[in-house]
């Protein structure tokens, strides 16, 4: 299939790749062009403006935030005034519900199809297709970009026809992954206080009741204090619980949890955290209780 | 082997008849004595008295809570009074940290040992000797209650040789439920009134990151808006926080979760639901947002 | 003095009549031309456009959040369009921090000037003219309003050379007069269930170490459960804290107890209260509690 | 009058003062006997056990927990045990409610009176007679006690029949005084932040809607970061806060901003600050934003 793809950051660049091994003829465009080298290797193309990546029937797009998002889709020379109609944007980005709904409605107006695909897992899923996949839009549309959606993924759930619904699925699911974190993090913090040892803790946690990854991948983190290198760093963290929240106040839904993890964040920040990955605000409950 | 049981809820119980298949020669205790009916049929003797209780090498405790296991240690014909130097008592109730050392501190003086074995799981994991099994005290008496803990449960983690250590575990395992709890009814009201399925979105969950028995089981509690009968009622759940919070604030550790959840604890009590399980916290987000 | 006046609700109706009864040449602009009316018999002029509020030296602004203040100031017919280089633009509005720099960065870019003067005080105080002012920009522009701003208020503050600052200082104020509101809920909620009458207590608490007017004032509505109508309507009490949470973030600052007063807010508007005077958050700590 | 007098901290030394002073005939008992010799001085005779402060109509307390109060009242020697039928104890101690109901109970069937009469105002309130009181019991006895109070105290307010209603009282209103604290230190640090002189901030606060003594003292705290030393130190803040959230969660009543600012005493604790004043509270938002 001729698939444009846009934004090659950590996931991004292991997303394409999957698709250009599965024989996918690949267009990829990034900001910093350098970023496309290893991808050209396995026999990409490059595209040297983002409507080069929007020839084909389908431009994935995989971008940090709603800025980027934004700058791609919409402007004279962006997603919404090149690809032809009738064609496919699929978004894998992690953005704002309220972005993506403007982003239905631009890419209905100009007679295209839009498939939200968010997608779970850190980069070394990504890298080995075993990334989870949210999928919504029109039934379609979403059946069009299935093949694609298991080239890069385990498996592909379908939520909703409203395309902004995988968004907040997604939303959700990084904002519960992020409860995980704060809820190790306090109890490790009084356990390890009350002179347990960590790593023992942990085993019996993910042995019993708790054995699922998440536990075990922040745990651990935990339990080292080791928050570098970040696979998904603190800056980002905030963002998608600040989404989080907008959607939920539009929605009106109070959240206290979120609202306390966008405190944890932003501490974790004005601390000096901006380059630790996400999971650092792990470390904060010990902190209060003047550890470290 | 010759065991006490004292303690004949829907745990002990469950707990108590493992012990009496497995061939130990049980006798059993309970305030009201009527519970105690079904262990005598598998072959259990009963005790008319606590003391009756204390005659074999082995007496264990399941008990509701502080006042309960308070009641039954001390006093004139209490477990300290009754028990022989030497033997050795095994408490799995939930309890607090205060009140496990006192118990520890009077066993020291009396001459007799005592192991805490607190245990994880549902009243189902109880009857089919699957609980996970929290023990703490000094090794050698921890070796000694080996076998009877391996009878009731499935596995077992030895943490510290500091008895009541067991009893902070498993308090912070509690807490650490509860914010599953809390954290999938915020969720769930926020993409519930965004339009998704519940029942769908849970499968997502439980198949990818957060594929753990506590999701599962309490993320259909609330999609179903089902939290009778109790399996674990919810002043049981208040009575865990709050004696999390008490070992937390003697160990100086600040729990910003747990403070919450205390909050959603009470309010659940408030309005009304002391006889629903203690998941119907889950439902509070959503009520918050204007539903039911 | 030659001033124009551009938004006329509540507040900016009643400074708006202070400036004219003072002897100020006032020309008054409203989106809804008929809320100009009660000023025209004072003697004020009515503006067909925004741009005829622009023709003297001075224009002020009074407007509900910032898509008003944005759509007056910024466009081809707005404000920097249309106010001659030198002239001053007084902003009295709560509006972010981050559109008042944008303001006052276009200002300067068009050579005008730019004082931000927010205003503390309900609509009597408005009427009265006691309103507190909170002022902030270049000093020389500060002291040219000032003879405006005393007409306004009943005492000036000024509180920095950079005009943002008195916005910042009045999203602080805001937030500060929500704690009060909540913390008066929830002490209320407290001592109503323990048998207190509320007016007694709320007696002690304003005759001693509260005698504050916004323990008068707040406490009254909450003891008399009285939110209609409203002074300070619910959504604009959630804009403000949320106006404030975005600053802060901007700035690394955690406020805990305004992601709790946000969470209220929301709860409140979701549980229907969009009519009702922000000061009913001050209900739902008794409404948890299983009242009403 | 004859009067009893326990406890002679600095709050309760400066209150015996006064009533020695009015002319009563004072009988004084401390723990630690040294802490009597200045009211000696003025005339007031030691007692060297509690009986010997129970031998006239009234014994009044003023302790520093519940520990001291129990100690004091009960056991063989204590109140209780040694004061006369019909005669009357004025508790002034802030104390749990729960106490205080069991003290009522006690009193009751001893056949003795028992008045609660909290106080509100720092040691400097006390020792010029410039308490505010906070008086509950049976109205006759209320009544006999008033001659005293009024000693004490520039104003008394009577709030309940129920003598523990003052306890609860009392509570609420450190409650209250402890989120301004908070609030003040959150809307600080963001300021601060934003460049604002502190001082004038607090000028403009209490100049205008917040001008009352609890703004102004703790205002000027956190302005000058200056906690010691401790007129009312950090681990009775901790305390009251504890007793407030017990007596509302025996009412079901949650109270969000209390829990907060438990995790704020905690913390403020864990990190070293048991001998400051507990308004160092109002120093954390600053220290989570990165400060110091």
């Amino acid at each position: 299939m001729k698939v444009g793809f846009i934004g090659l950051g950590q996931m991004g660049a292991a997303m394409a790749a999957n698709l250009v091994k599965a024989g996918n003829e690949l267009t990829v465009y990034n900001r910093s062009p350098d970023k496309a080298s290893p991808l050209l290797e396995l026999g990409a193309t490059a595209a040297k403006h983002i409507a080069d990546a929007c020839h084909g029937g389908v431009v994935m797009t995989m971008l940090a935030d709603d800025h980027a998002a934004e700058a791609v889709a919409f402007g004279d020379h962006g997603i919404i005034a090149s690809l032809p109609r009738g064609a496919m944007h699929i978004s894998c980005s992690t953005i704002s519900v309220d972005l993506s709904r403007r982003l239905a409605d631009a890419h209905e107006k100009a007679g295209q199809r839009y498939v939200v695909a968010t997608v779970f897992g850190r980069p070394e899923a990504a890298a080995s297709a075993k990334l989870f996949v949210v999928a919504a839009g029109a039934p379609d549309a979403v059946d069009s970009s299935r093949e694609l959606l298991e080239t890069i993924g385990q498996r592909t759930f379908t939520m909703s026809s409203k395309p902004e619904a995988a968004n907040l699925v997604k939303l959700s699911g990084n904002f519960l992954i992020a409860t995980v974190i704060e809820a190790l993090g306090e109890a490790m913090a009084l356990v390890g206080r009350g002179g347990i040892d960590l790593h023992a803790y942990l085993e019996l946690l993910t042995s019993s009741l708790f054995n699922a990854p998440v536990y075990k991948t922040y745990g651990g983190f935990i339990a080292d204090r080791k928050f570098e290198p970040a696979a998904f760093a603190a800056p980002l963290g905030l963002k998608d619980i600040r989404l989080a929240l907008a959607a939920a106040e539009e929605l009106r839904v109070p959240l206290p949890m979120a609202s306390l993890l966008r405190d944890r964040f932003i501490t974790l920040l004005a601390q000096g955290g901006e380059k630790l990955d996400w999971s650092a605000i792990g470390q904060l409950a010990a902190k209060d209780a003047g550890e470290g």
